[in-house]
């Protein structure tokens, strides 16, 4: 069986991983990183490619796949700019990995490489179709139609999180007013969660405020112990997650929408009211809706997403 | 050579045509129709085509596709609900044409069929995907990926229109608060001038207005013209469009972008306001932009569309 290198590039970790044509993952292995320089990255996963490929010399891997956090232009292998890698600019890096690791090499966007992963062996396994949202810092899509990756004209289709919801709204990282991310994003709910303290209602996470502990994990875990505050909270991001769920419907008509990432793991208290608002915005419309799901893949979809790419797309594999 | 018939079913006309396999228009008829009942439509259709065809023997068709107004599930040729033909639900469309003609039939959405058009024959031909816009009364869409229809999962995508861009913004006609359809269609344009006459600057559209014969046509050639007030309004229409445009590049990313249907004929009066906010929107992100183009096929493009949909997916044909 032919075996895949598979590589995911965040800004705070890197993560390698062996994958078995079968996308079994036979061995994985991962660094902290700082987010710096491309050559650095390059050097970290050569040398991590290099220890994982000697202690399983029978399943040395004939191609690599890359998930690389930021807007990358899948086409050509080159991250144009990622707000978490900020001195990355125009970095090709399927030709730097490649030299690096004398493999043939393929980069994509990271959420694309998970949405791959979840389509082909995770939650949407069996869809027509699948739209990925990673929910997280950023919110990030990924869309697989027919079995194959959709990249869009220029390689940047599935950059859902920053299409508007609210044309004058709140202003975004990016610049924009009204990004979906701007409503729904870890930051959003940390936000929404110490604004909603301020009316003094009594809630478990006012420690945690206090100590300037306040995290979309904070909200979400005392969502889920029942605090009223907590559930407000959520509830609205669930609502406006909804928003953008139904513009998908509208747009795209996904068999499946896939909810991964850190502020996925809310759960259902997030997913339930998502669901009513999409259901309300497309009622009058007589829509088939999409399936809503949970990524089941965690941390592993983007090293076993990149290197399913590799197994398809890399000619010759 | 095969032959083909297109059908175009609106709320107030019903067009037929007979379509050589090069897509050339060898004759077409029209009929005004009051938008009532399936059975009348498809009686009309048999009696159009039954002309058309007697008058051109040697062209006879070989099979027919039909595009029609509302939300169509083009997998199964029904007319599941049309705000234009308000009595049509669940019409098996499809099928009660192929018995009235006795020729193979497929049926989808209108602004499918011309999106279907444009990108083969039309604005968009040689491009790699095309979104088409169609802005009217409605505001519909159509996608086309690399020279096939993109339908989604359940025959809906591409309803563009019904997209928010501004949740909790003015309610529109499908209830929906904030829809892209409730900002750009051509009522939007009327009621805007409407408010924009209020303040008392002089503008040629009075006369109209106080008539009560204040269109979307009047509005453009009077911002043609130079008219100041109304091209404030066209330019803000423009500014609104842009938001839905920047929506669709972040979200699909696609080659080209066609801008049809009868709000369209105000031109690069619109166009220019749109294109500025759909820079603006993607600015930050390097986006490599979608070309935006005017429709070229004006008012057969639904007719041809739907003939060459037919010639490229109804089995033997």
């Amino acid at each position: 069986m032919a075996h895949y290198l598979g590589v995911d590039i965040g800004g705070t970790n890197i993560k390698t991983g062996i994958v078995a044509s079968d996308a079994v993952v036979v061995a994985s292995s991962a660094s902290g990183w700082s987010g710096g320089q491309p050559a650095e990255a390059v050097e970290l996963v050569a040398r991590l490619a290099a220890a994982l490929i000697r202690a399983h010399p029978s399943e040395e891997p004939t191609a690599c796949g890359v998930g690389s956090a930021g807007l990358v232009d899948g086409r050509t292998g080159t991250v144009i700019a990622s707000p978490n890698l900020p001195t990355w600019h125009d970095v090709k890096l399927a030709d730097l990995i490649a030299t690096s690791t004398n493999l043939p090499t393929l980069v994509d966007n990271d959420a694309n490489a998970a949405a791959y992963a979840e389509y082909h062996i995770g939650a949407a396994r069996g869809a027509a179709s699948a739209l990925m949202l990673t929910l997280g810092t950023g919110v990030g899509g990924g869309m697989v139609f027919g079995g194959r990756l959709y990249r869009g004209a220029h390689g940047f289709a599935g950059e859902v999180g920053h299409a508007t919801i609210e044309a004058g709204g709140p202003v975004c990282a990016c610049g924009n007013d009204g990004c979906l991310e701007r409503f729904v994003n870890a930051g959003a709910i940390v936000e929404r969660a110490r604004e909603a303290l301020t009316s003094g209602r009594p809630s478990s996470m006012a420690a945690a405020a206090a100590e300037g502990a306040l995290t979309a994990q904070v909200v979400g875990e005392a969502a889920n112990a029942g605090d009223a505050v907590a559930l407000d909270v959520v509830t609205e991001t669930g609502r406006l997650l909804g928003v953008g769920l139904a513009n998908f419907a509208f747009i795209l008509d996904p068999d499946v929408v896939v909810l991964g990432g850190g502020v996925s793991a809310i759960g259902q208290a997030l997913l339930a009211p998502a669901r009513e608002e999409l259901e309300r915005r497309t009622a009058s419309y007589g829509l088939r809706l999409p399936r809503l799901v949970f990524a089941e893949l965690g941390h592993d979809a983007g090293v076993v997403g990149a290197a399913l790419l590799a197994r398809d797309e890399l000619p010759g594999r």
